[in-house]
């Protein structure tokens, strides 16, 4: 087979000028996580097969890249399934591996443990702009704590880092799945029709209150139902404070203390937050994964139209790896489109260090090219970027290629002394 | 299929302590050999399956990860050959995917381009201890750039690195391709039998000169052959100068821009070097991929026993992708190797921000939260690591716990005000 030039269909290659963006943006990640209690933590790209396909992951089980059993000549001639020659592949998020980590090794992990994970990911999503195969995640998690400081240490935490990168004016919706269950029982849907009725709702941002209500009754459900449920997200628009509307419209359909703990988590979040954002209850937050258990949050940054990261409270999951339940809260950031965002906006990567370029003609004795490149080293350990080259023929267009690089000052050296 | 808590075989979770060292070492890394001029940049880790089988990658190529193709349903009862379930595979080094990205992108990037690139790629090993199935590796390599100006940079870039890390007394070795190629044939050897010559050649390190001498004879090697070839070694052990020994007995089986070149390259880096090691010519030094065309290098750490990173030139990669040759080399950092040397010497980050607690008994009020988070959020902008819990019942084992962790300030915060 011929080589190939390209990457592979959905993937890309990154290029020095993104790189760097990316570079400052993990440390950035890092520092910031890092005061709040986060310890970096790192499991394989490559997961048991039985753990992608456990019904964790909803949809993107579907968009697995498998991978080839080995150890063995694989008999693909012989396989009579697929079973038979797939054992793992390349994970498609980074909480179920967490999970997993955390079943493996908690008894040498702290309670609670705070993970903070970087990684790539993969899923075979038809490629389209913007949208690759192959793409960066970053997780903040904490396991063990069962009260509301996880959501609100998570979300101070997530919107401090977004501040430091410059990001203003966001949002934080917030809201719970017990509303979105009490919700559609109070109006009177059956429970094994919740998801359906959740993902017609997850669309309220595109197709308005109208189209849910057409999507929901082309569905087939009840028009009293339906009636019913529009009537709640009308009464909400009216609402001043949404969750006190809902907890008195809802009456024992809602756990009593869903509306104190929300309550609590905007109070303290906006007494304590450090970054131009405001925390918004969002009756119509659904967000996809049917892990979660209670509180759902998603970033809406203005700039971007859909949501630039979001998590959520998963007490169940633990359990299904050691049989016991651990209380689990995460934040996950758009990575990609954070960069998108910041590249597009012409993001500028603050306090670079002095960037020198020694060029040096060719033919300089071995020992002067020793010398030099002494003298390159002594600027390195003051902290310059010194990049040592080659002099070319034409040094006028080798300087201004090297402007255009970031290069701002050059020292020529010479063959002949005299000249330098 | 049940969940497993385990990794897949072969490959590991990175629990905090480590990654500690890790993201230290990884900043390092970056620091230094930003300052030397390379720039980060990223591949995928998946790559065509036609790069991956291109006879770049030795025996690398037989421990390959391969995925199954995705976009359709993968009919495995009705395949008859690997070929049509299989388009792609893990990557097993960073050079084939390097070469592939210069080679797609070099419009775009400058000359001679100094690339970084850390990763993880996968072998398919069998496990063992030490050794694992996903791993980083951590590659400077230098395109466009024909003279030795380019192995005078990276072993400097790599060897400042190194220092900066800790590592003494260590030894570059250095050999070249040619000097390995003029022995064989002043010796008499055929040049179809100069691989299998090389491969014994690489175990003098464990067998000395007598088991070189045995086992070329076991291999059927003519008895004149091996004598010639082990005179020069021999030669050479008595030789106070080992490249000027061989320039002189190779004669015209040596090109001779190679002994001036090689003396270049120690002299430069002996007087511009910055950390403590020294050069040594080594007639033996293999390395064992078939693409190397010049120089090879090694680096050996006394503490550790093989080899921990290598590299050298390979000037005919890039052509096979673009049927145009250009000048190539490169050093990798065996990362995990160095990472598993600081960690039995019982390396410490130097320069953490302080570590505080804050313990919260529970019960306190949503308003009194926000004002201690808050206080947090200050702590945390001036530098220092703040982690927030709840307080345990047993305050005294949670605070012994919490110091383990390296928490050295703890504040606690009562329900009933008074108790502050």
């Amino acid at each position: 087979m011929a080589l190939s030039k390209k990457p592979v269909t959905g993937m890309k290659d990154i290029l020095p000028e993104e790189m760097q963006i990316r570079d400052y943006v993990i440390g950035v990640i890092k520092d910031t996580y890092g005061r709040f209690g986060f310890t970096s933590i790192e499991t394989p790209c490559v997961e048991n097969i039985a753990n992608l396909t456990s019904r964790q992951g909803g949809d993107n089980e579907k968009l697995i890249f498998k991978i080839l059993k080995r150890g063995e000549k694989l008999n693909v001639e012989e396989a009579v399934s697929e079973e038979e020659v797939v054992d793992s592949g390349l994970r498609y998020d980074l909480t179920v591996p967490l999970v997993r980590y955390y079943s493996n090794n908690a008894a040498k992990l702290p309670t609670p443990f705070k993970a903070l994970q970087m990684g790539n990911v993969w899923r075979a999503d038809r490629p389209q702009r913007g949208r690759f195969r192959q793409f960066m995640q970053c997780d903040i998690d904490i396991l063990g704590e069962p009260s509301n400081l996880a959501e609100i240490e998570l979300i101070l935490a997530t919107t401090t880092t977004l501040g430091r990168l410059g990001f203003q004016k966001f949002q934080i919706r917030i809201n719970d799945r017990r509303i979105l269950k009490a919700m559609a029982a109070y109006s009177g849907f059956a429970e094994k029709d919740f998801d359906s009725v959740f993902i017609t709702l997850d669309k309220m941002d595109k197709i308005g209150l109208p189209g849910v209500e057409k999507e929901l009754l082309d569905n087939g459900f009840e028009k009293g139902c339906v009636e019913k449920y529009l009537a709640l997200f009308e009464g909400l628009s009216k609402a001043g404070d949404g969750i006190a509307y809902l907890a008195d419209a809802l009456g024992d359909f809602l756990e009593p203390e869903v509306k104190g703990g929300l309550q609590e988590i905007i109070t303290s979040v906006e007494a304590a937050k450090s970054a131009d954002f405001e925390m918004v209850f969002d009756a119509a937050l659904v967000r996809g994964m049917s892990y979660y258990t209670g509180t759902i949050f998603e970033i809406a940054i203005p700039e971007f139209g859909g949501s630039c990261g979001g998590g959520g409270r998963y007490d169940k999951m633990v359990g299904k790896f050691t049989g016991n339940d651990v209380p689990a809260c995460g934040f996950s950031i758009g990575f990609e489109r954070i960069i998108m965002l910041l590249m597009e906006n012409g993001f500028q990567v603050p306090k670079k260090p002095k960037k020198v370029a020694y060029l040096i003609e060719k033919g300089v004795e071995a020992d002067t090219l020793g010398q030099i490149i002494r003298k390159a080293q002594e600027a390195r350990k003051d902290g310059s970027q010194v990049l040592v080259v080659r002099m070319n023929k034409n040094k006028k267009f080798q300087k201004e290629q090297l402007e255009k690089e970031g290069y701002e000052e050059f020292v020529e050296f010479y063959k002949n002394p005299l000249k330098n």
